[in-house]
Formats: C-alpha cells, sequence, structure tokens
C-alpha cells in the first residue's frame, strides 16, 4: 500500500482509538495476548523463514539471536501485553478545572499523541511490545521495522490486526510498513500531515539519521554514554562493586557505563580493588597518560574518540581527574545525557553532582543501570529518551501522550 | 561569529544559568528592564536606521509598523520584562520522590531545557519578550531576528548582555546570530549539538521550512485554521456574537477565526443575525453551494483551498453541514488543531465535540480568541503550540522546562 495512504488510514482510526475508552483497549489487549497464545506456531515459521534468509546472507551470530523467536520468547512477550493490559489508562485525565475571572472553566485533559511512527530493526518482539504500549495509550502505531525481520513482522502484525476487529476496533490501529527500502522510511519521516511523533530504536546510526531527516517531531532515545565518576571521599569498594555492575551486568545495552572518571586522588587505590572484578570478564581498559601509569600493561592508550565512545562492549574508558568539578565538565562535554553516577560520602559533592550534571537520570553510590521503565516504577517502557524535549528518561504510558485544553463558555467573547 | 562557536559557548553558560537560582535571574531581568528604560534612546536610534533600510528598500505599511519602535512600545516592552520577572520560578520544583523497593529514592526535577533558539522575523519587540522568558526559565537563548531589525536588535541584544554582566550572568545567555543570510538559520537548525529546541515565531512558510530543515528538535507554534460551529441548538444571537468576535476583533492573529460550519437546520437564521455583524467590517465571505443559496450576492464561491486557508484578514469561509458530526469530521480534516468553537445549547453535542475534535483548545459557547498565555492564565507566552509533542497550546514558562531524574542511592547494582 501507498505509505500516504496508510497514514491517512492511521489518522483515521486515531480518532476513533482517542475516544474508545479503557474497556475496549484491554479488551483488544486481551485478545492480542490470546492470538499471539493461539496461534504463535504462525509466527515461528514465519520467523524461521527470516531467520533461513539472514544465515543464508551471512548474519552474524549475536544479531541472529536478536532475530530469533522461541516459544518461551514468545511467552515473555504474551507476559508483557498482559503486564501492559493491567497499567492504569493515562488518558482522560483532567488535573483539576480553573474558573478565570471572566467565568471561562478551563481544564487541561490527558489525550493520545493520535498516530506514532516507530522505526526500528531487527528485533520482532520489538513490534509487539510497542504496538501494546501505543494501544493502551490510545495511539495508533505504524511500525517500521528491519528488513530482516518482515516475515515475522507481517506475521505477527496479521494476527494483531486480527484480534483488534475481533475486539470491535480499527485493524488500522496498528499497521505495517511492509517495504522495507530506504525509500519508505524515508517517506514515513516526511508524513508529517498524518504522524505527531517518530521514535526511532536502535542504534545510533539510526537515531541520528531519523533525527537529521525527519520533519515528523522525533524523540531520541537510546544513545548511552555513561559515566561512574569516583569520587576522592567514595567508600571505594561500593565504588568498585558499582563500576563492575555498570559495566559488566549487562554491556550492550545504553545505561551501561562506557567511562570510569576517578579522583587522582584515590585512583591507585581504586585500580587495585576494581581491576580484580574488572579482570572476571577481560574488560579492556583504554586510558589516559596517568591512569596508564599505575596500570602499566594492564591499560591500553586511549585516543581521543575514546572519551566520546559507547562501546556496547566489555571495554572501559578510565580518566583520572584532579576535582568533582572536571568530573562535572568532563561528562557535560563527553556524556550523552543519559545516565551518569558520582560515588562518594561527601555530601556537598553529591549535592553538587545532582545539580550540575546535565543527564536524563543522575545517580548518587548507585549504578547507572537502574535507568529503566521498570526499575523506576513506569510498569513498562517504550524507550529511553536522551533529549529534554516532551519526554527524558524511561518512557512509560504517560510519556505517549498530549493534552488538549478544554473549556467550558456561556458565551464570553474577547 | 562562527556560529558553532557561538552554540558552544551558548551551552557553556547554560551550566551556569541552570543553577543560578531564582534571585541571580530576576536580578538579571530587573537589570535588563532597567538599562533599557534609561538607554532607550540607542534603541530608537538603531530603529530608524532599520526603518529608513526598510522604506527605502519598499517595505509595505503593515511590516513597517511591526518593525518600528516608539517610547510608549519600549515601555510597554519593559513592563512585559517586570511581568516576566514577578512570575513564579518553574526551576527546582520536584513534584515528590519516592522509594522503590530496592531503596533508591528517586525523584523527577524540574530544569531548563538548556539552549533555546528562536527563529522569527522583523519584530524587535520578540528579541526582548523572548530572551527574558528563556531568562526567567533559566534557558539560554540565541536568536535569529528578520534581517530588516539587525541594527535594533544588535543594539538591544547589547543592551541586555550588558545588564546580564552587571547582575553577575555570563553574557553568552543572551546572544544574537548577527548573520541574516539563509545560510545562518540555517547553521542554526543543524546545532543539534549545543542547541535543545528551536521555537520558529512567524508565518506558515518560515515555520514549515524549521521543521523540515531542521536537526534540532522543534516546537511548531502559531498556524492558525479555527472554527465556529454553530449547532442547531445553539442560542443564535449567542453564536452571532462569538462568531463576530472570533472573526473580527482581531483577523490578524492565530486564535481568529478563519470558517464558520452551520447546521443547515438554522443556517438561515443564523445567518440573517450574523451577516449585519460581519458587514460592519465587510467581511467578504467565501461560501458553499448551500450558503451561496442563501447568501446570494452577499457571499462568493469558495475554492476548494478555502477549507485549508488562514486568512489573516477579513474573510470568513462559510459551510453548512447536516451534523455535528460532519462539523467534528470537518474540523479534524481541515483545521490546524489550534482552536476550534461549538456554540450550542445541547449537552451531548457540547461534550462529544470536547471529545472528539484534535486542537489544543475546543471551546463550548466561547470564542476562540481566548487561546493566549495570559487569557488561560499562564502570565506570559512564548507562542501556541499547534503540535501535540512536549507543549501544546499556549506556552509560558512551565512549557520551556524538562526533568531530570535525581536518584540517590546507598551503593545499590542491578
Amino acid at each position: 500500500m501507498d505509505i500516504r495512504e496508510q497514514g491517512r488510514l492511521a489518522k483515521a482510526a486515531s480518532y476513533k482509538l482517542a475516544s474508545a475508552g479503557s474497556s475496549k483497549k484491554d479488551e483488544a489487549l486481551r485478545a492480542i495476548a490470546e492470538m499471539l497464545g493461539s496461534r504463535y506456531g504462525e509466527w515461528l515459521s514465519a520467523n524461521e523463514e527470516d531467520l533461513r534468509n539472514a544465515e543464508a546472507s551471512g548474519m552474524k551470530p549475536a544479531m541472529l539471536d536478536r532475530l530469533r523467536l522461541s516459544k518461551e520468547r514468545i511467552d515473555g512477550i504474551i507476559e508483557g501485553v498482559r503486564q501492559v493490559m493491567a497499567l492504569p489508562d493515562p488518558i482522560g485525565h483532567v488535573d483539576g478545572m480553573d474558573e478565570r475571572p471572566n467565568g471561562l472553566i478551563i481544564g487541561k485533559k490527558r489525550v493520545p499523541l493520535g498516530v506514532i511512527g516507530i522505526i526500528y530493526e531487527a528485533r520482532p518482539n520489538v513490534t509487539v511490545d510497542a504496538a501494546a504500549l501505543c494501544l493502551k495509550s490510545g495511539n495508533v502505531c505504524i511500525l517500521r521495522g528491519g528488513k530482516e525481520a518482515i516475515n515475522s513482522n507481517k506475521c505477527v502484525v496479521g494476527l494483531m490486526r486480527e484480534a483488534l476487529k475481533k475486539a470491535g476496533l480499527p485493524e488500522d490501529c496498528i499497521s505495517l510498513i511492509e517495504d522495507t527500502s530506504r525509500d519508505s522510511a524515508k517517506a514515513l519521516m516526511q508524513l508529517d500531515e498524518y504522524v505527531d511523533v517518530l521514535i526511532p530504536r536502535g542504534g545510533r546510526d539510526l537515531i541520528r539519521t531519523v533525527a537529521r531527516e525527519s520533519s515528523v517531531p522525533v524523540i531520541r532515545t537510546g544513545e548511552g554514554v555513561c559515566h561512574v565518576y569516583v569520587d576522592e571521599a567514595a567508600d571505594l569498594n561500593m565504588a568498585a562493586d558499582i563500576l563492575y555492575n555498570a559495566k559488566c551486568s549487562r554491556p550492550s545495552v545504553c545505561n551501561a557505563a562506557e567511562c570510569v572518571l576517578i579522583h587522582e586522588a584515590v585512583a591507585e587505590d581504586f585500580l587495585k580493588l576494581a581491576v580484580p572484578l574488572l579482570d572476571k570478564h577481560a574488560v579492556e581498559l583504554r586510558c589516559d597518560e596517568r591512569a596508564l601509569s599505575i596500570l602499566g600493561q594492564r591499560g591500553i592508550k586511549a585516543s581521543p574518540e575514546d572519551w566520546d565512545a559507547e562501546y556496547d562492549d566489555y571495554i572501559l574508558a578510565v580518566h583520572i581527574v584532579d576535582s568533582e568539578d572536571e568530573a562535572v565538565d568532563f561528562i557535560n562535554t563527553h556524556g550523552s545525557s543519559h545516565s551518569e553516577a558520582i560515588i562518594t560520602r561527601d555530601y556537598f559533592k553529591a549535592q553538587d553532582f545532582l545539580e550540575r550534571v546535565d543527564a536524563a537520570a543522575v545517580y548518587v553510590n548507585a549504578s547507572t543501570r537502574f535507568t529503566d521503565g521498570f526499575e523506576f516504577g513506569l510498569g513498562a517502557e517504550i524507550g529511553i529518551s536522551t533529549q529534554k524535549l516532551h519526554a527524558r528518561g524511561p518512557m512509560g504510558l504517560s510519556e505517549l501522550t498530549s493534552i488538549k485544553y478544554i473549556v467550558y463558555g456561556k458565551g464570553q467573547v474577547r
């Protein structure tokens, strides 16, 4: 189908969905969960076709693993749909109404964004996760997944559309762009007449391209160049544990640490504690001059690019600073405004770090790995915004909403 | 100066301003008001130069009037700065903190957006209004005004920077892009490394160009294709008064009505009451077939473009519908999601209209002209957002903010 026409249908469906009410939306989510539970075999077969094509084209094992579905993974996805269903509906809430001096009664009512475009790569679970979050928050979604997962996506979007129909909602509440050429992504990015926001989910290049080329408003998510700063007043054992967790518990995710900053007064003592932990995963240490003089053969010399790198791997940049002040400047210069942590016993340093570091989440004495919708109590997450506009940090259901002013008058003119 | 360098300086200043505190910011606003009060003569002289150049290049009288400053206008601008100063500071507020099951204490703290780029046309008052709102909300602004006002802008930005310095804040909290070529606007739109948001203020073409070409997030403001729908159950006298107000009280602004939709059952009676009012300003009526058959010589035939037109003039499109349902569909298709009104005595029609019309402000029995930061009680306004992302409707100080999560831990790892 023509993408403009798909946009038009999505917009039309969005007006119906916006006033569908919570019960109707939950009925549709339940129907989706049941549909996936009873007909998951179809999805698995389609996924096998994708896997065969991917293997034939020489896809790497790590990528193949992301693409692969299994009965267990599908069960997890269904459980996710049920969890989203159980969350409170953010739509319709009016946070107080006020009467103005002229008698107008004005309130701000929470409404869906409308039509959300999701551009993502070859992870078939995103297709259902994103659709469920959009549906619960009253938003229509247009999904544009990677070409490697096209058969999986066609199948599961077909199943979800059947479920929508069964629940009495327009099928066009969820649709897939089946053309996976670069042109189709480009066309979606220009569809500002019908699409209210684009959320790219994937690597840095994808996100930057979408931000650069889109006339539809974009929410940038998931770029994570995160730091752990070990202050001179840190509990060094705590600092070593936190750094180990922030770097090694899951290095491929955006809230993992990429760089440790260490106050020079404690650098030697701290590294003595931290390196044995990092050794467990043979973490490569890319060091400035001072760190190198401490670590010797264990470190390698960093290049300037290392200070801005998102490794997503068992690699860590190591930089020694003279003060908390220098650490804050370094973070504000090189960080991606995602998650930043200070480890210190010093009350004033802790408060200063919280105040001056410019990031979505700033931690005192805890791992950056907590930046996550579930950990923060949002109940779900469509991504972690690293921009300041609209939403910042983990985006739950209420970050997928907007407001409208409703005004009750009795003939007022101005 | 190179625009990248200007961006870098602005970003550096933004970190200082973000933690400057309310008293400091108010001190700077007071210094600006005093500076403009004591040295307004310099601004007037610079403005005279702009006016001479503009007249020589054949600028139209209405545009010349927008460009012109006077002692009275400057007094009004100074009063505006003082009003902004008196508003509560939105920054620093934490709307409750929660302890998570793992003991992390998490709060959302209100913070400035950072660096705001304002692209606007030849209205020198915008230079001060925008700078004052940004300063109060802790944001650095980079101003890029129209070339016709360049001398006025250079002068007043110079005065404001002097005032900032006097108050002990970085001069770079307010800066002007002095190069008014198209290239400089383009460069600003690509400065996503340093600029957090762009707010274009001006005509539709300017706004669409910025939305299309910018990699910096944009807030679209001020496109207004607004409707008044006269329901079959309307108080027709009230409807005529409201339409007259919505169309004629200030036709050049974005919350003025461009189109009246009339239920066919009351079309003839309503037009009998409304046309004599509209006659006072000789409003041109562009009509569909049915309206034309009622109005005869008083109307002219509408072309399809009329249903999407923002006239900003004494022109009104007139369209007759068969139902409230048809009116809602028409508005959702042709409106710009700004301000929409229904005039009715019917409770259910009123609620349905509020529910289903997709716009920043939806009115029952009141004029669309009320959509305004002052009328809504925000105390100030930098524009009226017609998008759903980040802010919708009149944007006051709190719409110029973002949040950051602050997290107090005691060694937690995940």
